[in-house]
């Protein structure tokens, strides 16, 4: 994988199944990966530092936010998370097209620091299809569900700044369109003139 | 097919093998189609108006192109040759991805009436390859060849306003690659942007 990566900014409601269509994506090919953030909460059982997260401490976090060294990030409740830019540059640099799961705020953060990355935003088919996934898991209380709701039509509301937008009624379906958009992207006449150049 | 089709300019050196890359494509999907062109030549054995071409006299080709009803056209020779816009976007609204193979200027006179064309150019690996290939036909003289070489570089100057590049050095994956951009044209977010707020 000599070429660079492309950073992939994926974005959506809790319960449109990014994940299931990012990791569709990867089982079709072997050049995508998911960024690992790094947080100050502390590790769960079966978590590992550089697996699931970099596991910091409030310090350290701090340090990186002012020395610029996350793409972006967001505090929730006491804990802090953030994109680690130094990780994706290299797997950029490794031919990784990298993924980002992130709200659109952090979305919006990355977009400034990394003009060049592709800003996918995945819905499900429907708000009322979104509160029947989110009401099957039955781990959520309907508060819980109507917050995600509330959110979901907010986000809405502030997406128009993404390149894509995928509507995941077939996660089969929604991965192929993902996996179009990669390969499309690595197309792109810009990224691949001194290919021409050099066949002069 | 309810979508509206994207307009596909193709574009590439004589010799990069764009028919055989469009064909594999359109074995892969029902909805790609070749736009027809119209020109003043005549018919030769074999072929039927309104599938190879559609003929007409140079009267009504001038008042084509006098009344606007063509998106490019060009002389060789004696023989103009169009593209009738009615025709394209009959098929576009049909549903059709519809491509056109043209020359760089043919694609330059199409970006300016259709600014959401796609415009993709096919190259050969390099300028050696198109020699051989052009070569290995047996049907075209050396000077032929020399012209065509000649040419592809002139072409090569004037291709950076095309939005991709294909390097067709396997016609499989250049097919997989033009495919891949079809999908992913059809996933921007402001062409879908509509279903966004139809499923608030």
């Amino acid at each position: 994988m000599s070429e660079r990566g492309k950073l992939i900014v994926v974005s959506g409601p809790s319960g449109a199944g990014k994940s299931t269509v990012v990791f569709k994506v990867m089982e079709q090919r072997g050049d995508v990966c998911f960024s690992v953030s790094v947080t100050t909460r502390s590790p769960r059982p079966g978590e590992l530092d550089g697996r699931e997260y970099f596991f910091i401490d409030h310090e350290r976090f701090q340090e990186m936010v002012d020395r610029n060294e996350l793409l972006e990030h967001a505090t929730y409740v006491s804990n802090s998370y953030g994109t680690p830019r130094r990780y994706v540059e290299e797997k950029l640099n490794a031919g990784f097209n990298v993924v980002l799961d992130i709200e659109v705020q952090g979305a919006r953060q990355v977009s400034e620091k990394m003009p060049d990355a592709v800003k996918i935003f995945i819905a499900p088919p429907s708000l009322e299809e979104l509160e029947r996934r989110l009401t099957g898991r039955g781990t959520e209380s309907p508060e819980v569900v109507r917050g995600r709701l509330d959110r979901a039509r907010q986000e809405y509301l502030e997406a128009d700044f993404y390149d894509y937008l995928i509507i995941n009624d077939d996660a089969g379906h929604a991965a192929s369109e993902l996996n179009a958009i990669i390969t499309a992207e690595h197309c792109h006449f810009s990224d691949r003139a001194q290919l021409l150049r050099d066949s002069h």
